[in-house]
């Protein structure tokens, strides 16, 4: 690693942080919650310091053009400070994951082997935009005993200095080392960089945003990186569907939020249920404002319907936008073949009366999350019990889908003995 | 990629290694035990030919000067050819982990929410000497659902290729894809170097072998890694260790087998319990043939006894050796700390009848396998009753310790609804 600048500041950042880890580790349930609830008093205590920070962000975005969706990301009011604290009072309600201990059992040596979930160590997180995750995402992972090293979008700067430096004073105020939340008080470039590399300090990243980021992150990381790229999310209908059902699934799954990684973007239909429900179902997306594009058939069927062509392109679109592609196809291998082709392996859903056909698709679809008469929508940490999600996988090693406190935490094998050696 | 030999051939094996992973999936067990059962049945009726193989790599190694040690790991006997014949029907014997769902249960919205463990995919195995480890390495990544493709040393050519053609033998005798089971039927190097870029078709690489190979594959792989380097093992006899439990488990810890990676390689002692058990301990182990390197205060106690000193480095050495280095400490925490500073987050072990004590290091260090009153050596797949082990992981995410089939497995969400739509 070339000595730059932006590494020599990380290996010190760094340093600190898997000290505060150790320590953090080692710190009990009732300290770790202590200081979470303080930080949400710290926080609505200086309301007037953060929103006065968000409005210098505020101001420098309006005079560099950035675009409104962006700035209402940015922008932080009195309400969403105030949901900024509670949400920190939510996780130090939630249920402890360290120290936890399961499948206990004896073996034939007389030790009784198990597992203790232990916290993963120093967690880097990289962020845009919304000020808000500066809270959310050290409060996970301060509760998973983990150590943060927070990275915002440089838009934002001055709105995570101001959230950061009271999640600090609370830890402070509370005994515990500062260090366990540090932002990386910097807009150069090169620190997201540097961090990528520090593979001898962190032990994951966790990228939020978009696309480009991700990539860049991925891309770049020699430390393990837990994301997700792609929400290309489908339902199929099946032969043996309920036709009420179908539509009602296939209306919330598109159109209950469009930008959101879990809505629907491709509607599947078998052949034998397509007569039934394609016209209903693409004339209720019309009314709803939905542009349809679907395959030669589906075009057929919605012959009086404003229905565009689906091109190759279509299938492996994640929209984010009021825009559906739907194609019918001739069985459920057919589904599942489209689903491996053109899917992103994040949710897919099968509506179906039918035991075989909704036992296959559950067993051979390879995504995060396989659902069977439910709207994708539920693809989410708090619908899932997480009680709040640190962010999505869809990678396929150490945790899939919706993370919270779990998937920033890790097990080791305990074993209790007696004196007990090899034979 | 810079498209070379090497990068072609590879391209071709992973998508062929990829749509066996795709069947392999969905293939169910009796089918998989099938496969392994008469994979078992083929090794042993083509022992001839799988000795004949073994004589011409022999031969090489012998004119190339193979030292002996590597030599042993090389040669196949019909005894051997016979244990791996029935390593393969003990893994067929082992409970498939593949579609098992847990922690299914209701949430307040209708759905039930569970996981469902699922195959890894496809999982490249790099590997030395020892030809056994195609079968072993081959027939559980088999069972847990995924394809495997294999890349042996070049010493073993001949009898990784006959070895690989009997399993493949099976498969294809028992209706499944051969590729499933693919041997990188080359010894140019630079395979290994496209196997480790082939983040496109290879879900997991796992390593094994020295220390070299796996630094190689660390710094060079795109596709996420399972490892361990070191295995520098401690155990720690504290102030309330009763002293003949404290000789036997560091007896068994250092001297049941000097070159393997959960063998004790440095010993801390209470300075209470300094006086009651060093020299004992000490005298035992010279008694073995051990070679003792102290610390100051360990020598002073040992005054009559040939002990070297200890430096730094040994601290930080895996002797795989009869050599051990012992500390003197002044508490639990000084043991600890030790511990963080030169261990390699293997297997540590506490003897002591000091509750406090004992929970304390079960908690506070952070190793893939923390004992209590138990040797080192049970750090083990077998022993942890996992059936059999692929490898050990000193990593912290998705697996650590004895990796058995759960850890060729991942998990995903499965969602059970009734037309339940997110409000």
């Amino acid at each position: 690693m070339v000595e730059t600048d932006a590494t020599k500041i990380m290996t010190a950042l760094g340093k600190r942080a898997k000290a505060a880890a150790a320590a953090m580790r080692m710190t009990n349930t009732q300290h770790k919650d202590a200081a979470l609830r303080l930080a949400a008093a710290v926080i609505r205590r200086e309301m007037t310091e953060i929103l006065a920070a968000n409005a210098m962000d505020m101001k420098a975005a309006q005079a560099n053009g950035l675009d409104a969706a962006l700035q209402d990301r940015l922008l932080l009011t009195s309400d969403r400070v105030d949901a900024m604290a509670e949400g920190l009072e939510q996780v130090a309600a939630l249920p402890d994951p360290v120290g936890a201990i399961d499948q206990l059992r004896y073996r034939p040596s007389g030790i009784q082997v198990g597992h203790m979930r232990v916290p993963l160590g120093v967690i880097g997180i990289i962020y845009e935009s919304r000020p808000n995750v500066t809270a959310d995402a050290a409060a996970l992972c301060l509760k998973s005993g983990n150590a943060a090293i927070l990275r915002g979008g440089s838009e934002a700067i001055h709105s995570n200095r101001a959230i950061a430096a009271c999640l600090r004073r609370a830890l402070v105020d509370t005994g515990l080392s500062q260090d366990a939340i540090q932002l990386i008080d910097s807009t150069d470039r090169a620190m997201v960089g540097a961090l990528l590399q520090s593979d001898t300090f962190v032990d994951v990243i966790i990228p939020r945003g978009g696309r480009s980021l991700i990539e860049r992150v991925s891309a770049e990381s020699r430390v393990p990186v837990i994301k997700h790229l792609d929400g290309i999310c489908h339902v199929y209908v099946d032969a043996a569907a309920d036709a009420a059902m179908a539509l009602k699934i296939a209306l919330n799954a598109k159109t209950h939020r469009y930008g959101v990684c879990n809505a629907m973007e491709t509607l599947l239909i078998h052949r034998d249920a397509a007569a039934t429900n394609t016209a209903p179902i693409v004339r209720a997306m019309i009314d709803k404002g939905v542009e349809i594009r679907g395959c030669e058939r589906t075009r057929e069927l919605c012959a009086d319907l404003n229905v565009g062509i689906a091109t190759d392109e279509d299938w492996a679109t994640e929209y984010l936008a009021p825009i559906l592609s739907v194609r019918i196809v001739d069985d459920i291998d057919a589904a599942i073949a489209h689903i491996e082709a053109y899917g992103s392996g994040h949710t897919e859903s099968i509506v179906t009366s039918d035991y075989e056909a909704g036992q296959r698709f559950l067993r051979e679809v390879d995504s995060a999350s396989v659902m069977w008469n439910a709207s994708t929508r539920f693809a989410d940490g708090f619908e899932y019990g997480l009680g709040a999600e640190i962010g999505i996988s869809t990678d396929r090693l150490h945790v899939r889908g919706p993370v919270g406190l779990d998937g920033l935490t890790t097990q080791k094998w305990i074993v209790l003995g007696h004196g007990e050696i090899r034979q």
